[in-house]
Protein backbone atom coordinates (compact mmCIF):
# COMPACT_ATOMS: atom_id res chain seq x y z
CA UNK A 1 0.00 0.00 0.00
CA UNK A 2 1.23 3.39 -0.80
CA UNK A 3 0.98 5.93 2.35
CA UNK A 4 1.29 9.59 1.13
CA UNK A 5 1.85 12.70 3.67
CA UNK A 6 -0.71 11.70 5.91
CA UNK A 7 -1.88 14.61 8.85
CA UNK A 8 -0.59 14.02 12.34
CA UNK A 9 -4.55 14.57 13.03
CA UNK A 10 -5.66 11.59 11.01
CA UNK A 11 -2.98 9.75 13.01
CA UNK A 12 -4.17 10.95 16.09
CA UNK A 13 -7.51 9.13 15.18
CA UNK A 14 -6.41 5.97 13.72
CA UNK A 15 -6.42 4.47 16.84
CA UNK A 16 -9.62 4.90 17.95
CA UNK A 17 -11.00 3.34 14.24
CA UNK A 18 -8.77 0.85 15.72
CA UNK A 19 -10.69 0.35 19.10
CA UNK A 20 -14.02 0.56 17.24
CA UNK A 21 -12.82 -2.11 14.80
CA UNK A 22 -11.80 -4.21 17.24
CA UNK A 23 -14.96 -3.93 19.95
CA UNK A 24 -17.01 -4.51 16.51
CA UNK A 25 -15.15 -7.70 16.19
CA UNK A 26 -15.87 -9.07 19.39
CA UNK A 27 -19.24 -8.19 18.52
CA UNK A 28 -19.02 -10.29 15.85
CA UNK A 29 -20.20 -7.64 13.47
CA UNK A 30 -18.40 -8.65 9.90
CA UNK A 31 -19.68 -5.53 7.87
CA UNK A 32 -20.32 -2.09 8.80
CA UNK A 33 -21.64 0.76 6.41
CA UNK A 34 -19.43 3.86 6.94
CA UNK A 35 -22.74 5.66 8.44
CA UNK A 36 -23.16 3.11 10.77
CA UNK A 37 -19.82 3.57 12.29
CA UNK A 38 -20.36 6.93 12.26
CA UNK A 39 -23.24 7.21 14.38
CA UNK A 40 -21.37 4.58 16.94
CA UNK A 41 -18.01 7.36 16.81
CA UNK A 42 -20.10 10.16 17.18
CA UNK A 43 -18.68 11.45 14.18
CA UNK A 44 -19.49 12.23 10.23
CA UNK A 45 -19.54 9.53 8.07
CA UNK A 46 -18.01 11.75 5.22
CA UNK A 47 -15.03 12.18 7.81
CA UNK A 48 -14.74 8.63 8.16
CA UNK A 49 -14.67 8.43 4.56
CA UNK A 50 -11.93 10.91 4.20
CA UNK A 51 -9.59 9.90 6.54
CA UNK A 52 -9.62 6.07 5.43
CA UNK A 53 -9.01 7.48 2.07
CA UNK A 54 -5.88 8.91 2.91
CA UNK A 55 -4.78 5.05 3.27
CA UNK A 56 -6.72 4.20 0.04
CA UNK A 57 -10.34 3.98 1.07
CA UNK A 58 -10.71 -0.07 2.24
CA UNK A 59 -14.37 0.07 1.69
CA UNK A 60 -16.87 -0.64 -1.64
CA UNK A 61 -19.28 1.97 -2.82
CA UNK A 62 -22.61 0.74 -1.19
CA UNK A 63 -20.94 -2.42 0.50
CA UNK A 64 -19.79 -0.59 3.45
CA UNK A 65 -16.22 -1.91 5.41
CA UNK A 66 -15.47 -5.89 5.95
CA UNK A 67 -14.72 -5.37 9.82
CA UNK A 68 -11.43 -7.45 10.62
CA UNK A 69 -10.01 -6.63 6.87
CA UNK A 70 -10.22 -2.62 8.07
CA UNK A 71 -9.20 -3.20 11.53
CA UNK A 72 -5.57 -5.39 10.36
CA UNK A 73 -5.09 -2.78 7.82
CA UNK A 74 -5.34 0.15 10.38
CA UNK A 75 -2.98 -2.34 12.41
CA UNK A 76 -0.88 -2.53 10.16
CA UNK A 77 -0.19 1.33 9.97
CA UNK A 78 0.11 1.98 13.06
CA UNK A 79 2.77 -0.63 13.50
CA UNK A 80 0.72 -3.26 15.85
CA UNK A 81 1.54 -6.20 13.21
CA UNK A 82 5.17 -6.11 14.67
CA UNK A 83 6.71 -6.32 18.10
CA UNK A 84 7.89 -3.33 19.72
CA UNK A 85 10.31 -3.97 22.58
CA UNK A 86 10.58 -1.22 25.40
CA UNK A 87 11.88 -0.62 28.60
CA UNK A 88 10.77 1.90 31.76
CA UNK A 89 12.96 4.59 32.55
CA UNK A 90 12.06 5.10 36.55
CA UNK A 91 10.75 2.57 38.76
CA UNK A 92 8.56 4.81 40.70
CA UNK A 93 4.53 4.17 40.98
CA UNK A 94 4.05 5.51 37.64
CA UNK A 95 6.82 3.26 35.85
CA UNK A 96 5.32 -0.07 37.86
CA UNK A 97 1.98 0.89 37.37
CA UNK A 98 3.06 1.02 33.32
CA UNK A 99 5.06 -2.35 34.12
CA UNK A 100 1.88 -3.79 35.53
CA UNK A 101 -0.35 -3.08 32.60
CA UNK A 102 -0.31 -6.29 30.58
CA UNK A 103 -2.58 -5.45 27.79
CA UNK A 104 0.29 -3.59 25.77
CA UNK A 105 1.74 -6.72 25.55
CA UNK A 106 -1.67 -8.13 23.71
CA UNK A 107 -0.60 -5.09 21.32
CA UNK A 108 2.93 -6.32 20.55
CA UNK A 109 4.44 -3.65 23.23
CA UNK A 110 6.62 -5.86 25.02
CA UNK A 111 8.44 -4.30 28.21
CA UNK A 112 11.95 -6.12 28.57
CA UNK A 113 13.00 -3.95 31.62
CA UNK A 114 13.02 -1.18 34.11
CA UNK A 115 16.04 1.01 35.20
CA UNK A 116 16.14 3.12 38.29
CA UNK A 117 19.23 4.79 40.04
CA UNK A 118 17.83 3.87 43.65
CA UNK A 119 19.46 0.99 44.42
CA UNK A 120 16.80 -0.21 47.14
CA UNK A 121 14.42 -1.25 44.19
CA UNK A 122 16.71 -2.79 41.59
CA UNK A 123 16.75 -6.54 41.82
CA UNK A 124 12.97 -6.21 42.35
CA UNK A 125 10.79 -7.74 39.90
CA UNK A 126 7.18 -5.93 38.39
CA UNK A 127 5.26 -9.53 37.12
CA UNK A 128 8.64 -10.65 35.79
CA UNK A 129 10.08 -7.85 34.26
CA UNK A 130 13.44 -6.88 36.38
CA UNK A 131 14.39 -3.88 37.72
CA UNK A 132 17.77 -2.97 36.87
CA UNK A 133 20.52 -0.49 37.49
CA UNK A 134 20.94 2.69 35.49
CA UNK A 135 24.69 1.53 35.09
CA UNK A 136 23.60 -1.64 32.99
CA UNK A 137 20.90 0.46 30.57
CA UNK A 138 24.06 1.46 27.99
CA UNK A 139 24.66 -2.28 27.62
CA UNK A 140 21.24 -3.48 28.03
CA UNK A 141 20.26 -0.95 25.04
CA UNK A 142 23.39 -2.78 23.03
CA UNK A 143 22.38 -6.47 23.54
CA UNK A 144 18.28 -5.82 22.71
CA UNK A 145 16.58 -4.46 20.30
CA UNK A 146 14.55 -1.49 21.96
CA UNK A 147 12.15 0.41 19.80
CA UNK A 148 10.83 2.77 22.75
CA UNK A 149 12.07 3.98 25.89
CA UNK A 150 9.27 4.90 28.52
CA UNK A 151 10.64 7.83 31.28
CA UNK A 152 8.72 7.67 34.67
CA UNK A 153 11.62 9.92 36.27
CA UNK A 154 11.02 13.59 37.61
CA UNK A 155 11.39 16.37 35.17
CA UNK A 156 15.04 17.25 36.57
CA UNK A 157 16.14 14.47 35.55
CA UNK A 158 14.25 13.89 32.32
CA UNK A 159 16.36 16.17 30.18
CA UNK A 160 19.74 14.32 30.57
CA UNK A 161 18.79 11.11 30.48
CA UNK A 162 16.99 11.84 27.50
CA UNK A 163 20.15 13.29 25.71
CA UNK A 164 22.11 9.89 27.08
CA UNK A 165 19.31 7.89 25.42
CA UNK A 166 19.37 9.64 22.21
CA UNK A 167 23.28 9.16 22.44
CA UNK A 168 23.05 5.46 22.67
CA UNK A 169 20.80 5.38 19.65
CA UNK A 170 17.47 5.95 21.24
CA UNK A 171 14.72 7.19 18.84
CA UNK A 172 11.33 6.78 20.56
CA UNK A 173 10.83 8.25 23.84
CA UNK A 174 7.12 7.95 25.56
CA UNK A 175 7.58 10.70 28.09
CA UNK A 176 6.25 11.12 31.35
CA UNK A 177 8.46 13.73 32.99
CA UNK A 178 6.01 17.33 33.23
CA UNK A 179 9.25 18.75 31.12
CA UNK A 180 9.70 19.36 27.29
CA UNK A 181 13.01 16.98 25.80
CA UNK A 182 14.46 18.72 23.08
CA UNK A 183 15.41 16.03 21.34
CA UNK A 184 17.03 16.38 17.37
CA UNK A 185 14.01 16.25 14.78
CA UNK A 186 15.16 12.19 14.07
CA UNK A 187 13.82 11.38 17.66
CA UNK A 188 10.08 10.56 17.95
CA UNK A 189 8.65 11.97 21.47
CA UNK A 190 5.16 11.54 22.55
CA UNK A 191 4.78 12.90 25.68
CA UNK A 192 1.79 12.54 28.31
CA UNK A 193 1.89 15.44 30.69
CA UNK A 194 -0.40 14.37 33.21
CA UNK A 195 -1.05 17.75 34.72
CA UNK A 196 -1.80 19.24 31.68
CA UNK A 197 -4.60 16.92 30.73
CA UNK A 198 -6.34 17.73 34.65
CA UNK A 199 -5.80 21.14 33.92
CA UNK A 200 -7.98 21.28 31.30
CA UNK A 201 -10.81 20.13 33.37
CA UNK A 202 -9.89 22.39 35.81
CA UNK A 203 -10.59 25.44 33.30
CA UNK A 204 -13.34 23.44 31.99
CA UNK A 205 -14.91 23.83 35.89
CA UNK A 206 -13.59 27.33 36.31
CA UNK A 207 -14.80 28.55 32.76
CA UNK A 208 -18.21 27.40 33.68
CA UNK A 209 -18.93 29.07 36.62
CA UNK B 1 -10.98 40.21 33.07
CA UNK B 2 -13.52 39.48 30.69
CA UNK B 3 -13.35 35.97 28.91
CA UNK B 4 -14.62 35.42 25.06
CA UNK B 5 -15.66 32.44 23.83
CA UNK B 6 -11.81 30.63 23.90
CA UNK B 7 -10.56 28.03 21.17
CA UNK B 8 -10.03 24.35 22.47
CA UNK B 9 -6.50 24.66 20.67
CA UNK B 10 -5.39 27.91 22.88
CA UNK B 11 -6.82 26.13 26.26
CA UNK B 12 -4.76 23.04 25.44
CA UNK B 13 -1.34 25.26 25.10
CA UNK B 14 -2.53 27.45 28.49
CA UNK B 15 -0.64 24.29 30.90
CA UNK B 16 2.33 24.96 29.05
CA UNK B 17 2.26 28.14 29.25
CA UNK B 18 1.93 28.12 32.77
CA UNK B 19 4.88 25.43 33.39
CA UNK B 20 7.51 27.57 31.37
CA UNK B 21 6.39 30.75 33.70
CA UNK B 22 6.80 28.34 36.60
CA UNK B 23 10.37 27.70 35.35
CA UNK B 24 11.11 31.21 35.03
CA UNK B 25 9.95 31.60 38.09
CA UNK B 26 12.05 29.08 39.84
CA UNK B 27 15.54 30.90 38.07
CA UNK B 28 14.08 34.30 39.58
CA UNK B 29 13.23 35.42 36.13
CA UNK B 30 11.01 38.63 36.80
CA UNK B 31 10.30 39.78 33.02
CA UNK B 32 10.23 38.22 29.81
CA UNK B 33 9.76 39.66 26.62
CA UNK B 34 7.60 37.24 24.18
CA UNK B 35 10.44 37.06 21.85
CA UNK B 36 12.59 35.04 24.71
CA UNK B 37 9.72 33.15 25.57
CA UNK B 38 9.11 31.97 22.29
CA UNK B 39 12.98 31.06 21.92
CA UNK B 40 12.27 29.13 24.91
CA UNK B 41 9.06 27.87 24.18
CA UNK B 42 10.08 26.77 20.34
CA UNK B 43 6.88 28.44 19.46
CA UNK B 44 6.46 32.03 17.83
CA UNK B 45 6.54 35.07 19.08
CA UNK B 46 3.33 36.15 17.53
CA UNK B 47 1.44 32.87 18.60
CA UNK B 48 2.32 33.39 21.94
CA UNK B 49 1.03 37.11 21.41
CA UNK B 50 -2.34 36.08 20.01
CA UNK B 51 -2.87 33.26 22.80
CA UNK B 52 -2.34 35.61 25.81
CA UNK B 53 -4.76 38.33 23.86
CA UNK B 54 -7.70 36.17 24.23
CA UNK B 55 -7.05 36.67 28.09
CA UNK B 56 -6.54 40.76 27.24
CA UNK B 57 -2.79 40.37 26.68
CA UNK B 58 -1.05 40.75 29.96
CA UNK B 59 2.06 42.44 28.00
CA UNK B 60 2.97 46.19 28.01
CA UNK B 61 4.61 46.44 24.01
CA UNK B 62 8.48 46.80 24.42
CA UNK B 63 8.34 46.21 27.83
CA UNK B 64 7.66 42.15 28.22
CA UNK B 65 5.70 39.77 30.71
CA UNK B 66 6.16 40.17 34.09
CA UNK B 67 6.88 36.28 35.08
CA UNK B 68 5.15 36.04 38.37
CA UNK B 69 1.65 37.93 37.70
CA UNK B 70 1.41 36.42 33.76
CA UNK B 71 1.77 32.78 35.81
CA UNK B 72 -0.82 33.96 38.48
CA UNK B 73 -3.36 35.15 35.85
CA UNK B 74 -3.37 31.81 34.07
CA UNK B 75 -3.71 29.75 37.12
CA UNK B 76 -6.46 31.85 37.70
CA UNK B 77 -7.85 31.02 34.15
CA UNK B 78 -7.21 27.23 34.27
CA UNK B 79 -9.08 27.45 37.83
CA UNK B 80 -5.28 26.69 39.70
CA UNK B 81 -6.09 28.89 42.23
CA UNK B 82 -8.83 27.08 43.58
CA UNK B 83 -8.98 23.85 45.68
CA UNK B 84 -10.79 20.70 43.71
CA UNK B 85 -11.50 17.44 45.33
CA UNK B 86 -11.21 14.37 43.66
CA UNK B 87 -11.65 10.84 44.07
CA UNK B 88 -10.29 7.87 42.34
CA UNK B 89 -12.51 5.37 41.19
CA UNK B 90 -10.59 1.87 40.48
CA UNK B 91 -7.35 0.76 43.42
CA UNK B 92 -5.24 -1.06 40.79
CA UNK B 93 -2.15 -0.30 39.97
CA UNK B 94 -2.44 3.10 37.86
CA UNK B 95 -5.26 4.05 40.33
CA UNK B 96 -2.60 3.69 43.32
CA UNK B 97 -0.15 5.75 40.94
CA UNK B 98 -1.70 8.35 40.11
CA UNK B 99 -2.81 8.25 44.59
CA UNK B 100 0.48 8.60 45.12
CA UNK B 101 1.58 11.12 43.04
CA UNK B 102 1.57 14.15 45.55
CA UNK B 103 2.32 16.81 43.05
CA UNK B 104 -1.00 16.96 42.03
CA UNK B 105 -1.61 18.26 45.81
CA UNK B 106 0.55 21.37 45.54
CA UNK B 107 -1.28 22.36 42.26
CA UNK B 108 -4.55 22.47 44.25
CA UNK B 109 -6.29 18.31 43.07
CA UNK B 110 -6.88 17.27 46.25
CA UNK B 111 -7.61 13.00 46.72
CA UNK B 112 -9.82 12.44 49.00
CA UNK B 113 -10.48 8.91 48.49
CA UNK B 114 -10.08 5.89 46.42
CA UNK B 115 -13.47 3.51 45.20
CA UNK B 116 -12.66 -0.30 44.43
CA UNK B 117 -15.09 -3.12 44.47
CA UNK B 118 -12.46 -5.46 45.21
CA UNK B 119 -13.42 -6.42 49.10
CA UNK B 120 -9.22 -6.87 49.82
CA UNK B 121 -8.12 -3.96 48.68
CA UNK B 122 -11.01 -1.99 50.66
CA UNK B 123 -9.26 -0.86 54.14
CA UNK B 124 -5.67 -0.29 52.55
CA UNK B 125 -4.16 3.48 52.36
CA UNK B 126 -1.88 4.80 49.43
CA UNK B 127 0.02 7.51 51.15
CA UNK B 128 -3.47 8.74 53.79
CA UNK B 129 -6.13 8.23 51.26
CA UNK B 130 -8.48 5.44 52.35
CA UNK B 131 -9.36 2.82 49.66
CA UNK B 132 -13.25 2.31 49.76
CA UNK B 133 -15.97 -0.06 49.39
CA UNK B 134 -18.21 1.19 46.51
CA UNK B 135 -21.14 0.61 48.32
CA UNK B 136 -20.48 3.82 50.12
CA UNK B 137 -19.83 5.73 46.69
CA UNK B 138 -22.95 7.36 46.43
CA UNK B 139 -22.69 8.78 49.98
CA UNK B 140 -19.13 10.13 50.08
CA UNK B 141 -20.14 11.95 47.05
CA UNK B 142 -23.16 13.38 48.77
CA UNK B 143 -21.12 14.28 52.27
CA UNK B 144 -18.06 15.64 50.56
CA UNK B 145 -17.68 18.41 47.76
CA UNK B 146 -16.05 16.35 44.55
CA UNK B 147 -15.13 18.27 41.38
CA UNK B 148 -13.75 15.49 39.66
CA UNK B 149 -14.16 11.84 39.54
CA UNK B 150 -10.76 9.79 38.38
CA UNK B 151 -11.38 6.40 36.96
CA UNK B 152 -8.75 3.91 36.54
CA UNK B 153 -11.14 0.75 35.92
CA UNK B 154 -11.45 -1.70 33.30
CA UNK B 155 -13.44 -0.14 29.93
CA UNK B 156 -16.47 -3.21 30.37
CA UNK B 157 -17.18 -1.14 33.61
CA UNK B 158 -16.94 2.50 33.24
CA UNK B 159 -19.41 3.03 31.10
CA UNK B 160 -21.69 2.07 33.60
CA UNK B 161 -19.96 3.68 36.27
CA UNK B 162 -19.98 7.12 34.52
CA UNK B 163 -23.61 7.02 34.24
CA UNK B 164 -24.13 6.21 38.15
CA UNK B 165 -21.31 8.91 38.23
CA UNK B 166 -23.45 11.39 36.44
CA UNK B 167 -26.60 10.36 38.04
CA UNK B 168 -24.91 11.55 41.85
CA UNK B 169 -24.29 14.31 40.06
CA UNK B 170 -20.85 14.46 38.60
CA UNK B 171 -20.15 16.35 35.91
CA UNK B 172 -16.40 16.00 35.45
CA UNK B 173 -14.43 13.00 34.90
CA UNK B 174 -10.71 12.26 34.03
CA UNK B 175 -11.42 8.85 32.45
CA UNK B 176 -8.27 6.63 31.87
CA UNK B 177 -10.69 3.65 30.83
CA UNK B 178 -10.04 2.78 27.04
CA UNK B 179 -13.70 3.77 25.93
CA UNK B 180 -15.54 6.59 25.27
CA UNK B 181 -18.27 7.45 28.05
CA UNK B 182 -20.35 9.26 26.00
CA UNK B 183 -22.38 11.43 29.11
CA UNK B 184 -24.69 14.13 28.43
CA UNK B 185 -22.67 17.76 27.07
CA UNK B 186 -22.66 19.45 30.64
CA UNK B 187 -20.39 16.63 31.29
CA UNK B 188 -16.81 17.38 31.25
CA UNK B 189 -14.69 14.31 30.08
CA UNK B 190 -11.23 14.74 30.09
CA UNK B 191 -9.44 11.14 28.34
CA UNK B 192 -6.10 9.85 29.01
CA UNK B 193 -5.58 6.79 26.06
CA UNK B 194 -2.41 5.68 26.91
CA UNK B 195 -2.59 2.54 24.25
CA UNK B 196 -3.89 5.20 21.25
CA UNK B 197 -0.79 7.63 22.83
CA UNK B 198 1.85 4.77 22.61
CA UNK B 199 0.38 3.82 19.04
CA UNK B 200 1.17 7.23 17.74
CA UNK B 201 5.24 6.02 18.20
CA UNK B 202 4.45 2.48 16.74
CA UNK B 203 3.19 4.80 13.69
CA UNK B 204 6.09 6.61 13.77
CA UNK B 205 8.42 4.35 13.91
CA UNK B 206 6.91 2.10 11.27
CA UNK B 207 6.46 4.99 8.37
CA UNK B 208 10.10 5.65 8.92
CA UNK B 209 10.97 2.31 7.96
Amino acid sequence: MQQKQISAAVIKRLPRYYRYLSELQEENVERISSDELSKRMGVTASQIRQDLNNFGGFGQQGYGYNVEYLKNEIGKILGLDKIHNMIIIGGGNLGKALAGYANFENQGFVIKGIFDCNPELVGRKVRDIKIMSMGVLENFLKENQIAIVVLTIPKDQAVQVAQELYGYGVRAIWNFAHVDLNLPEDAFVENVHLSESLMQLSYRLNSRQ
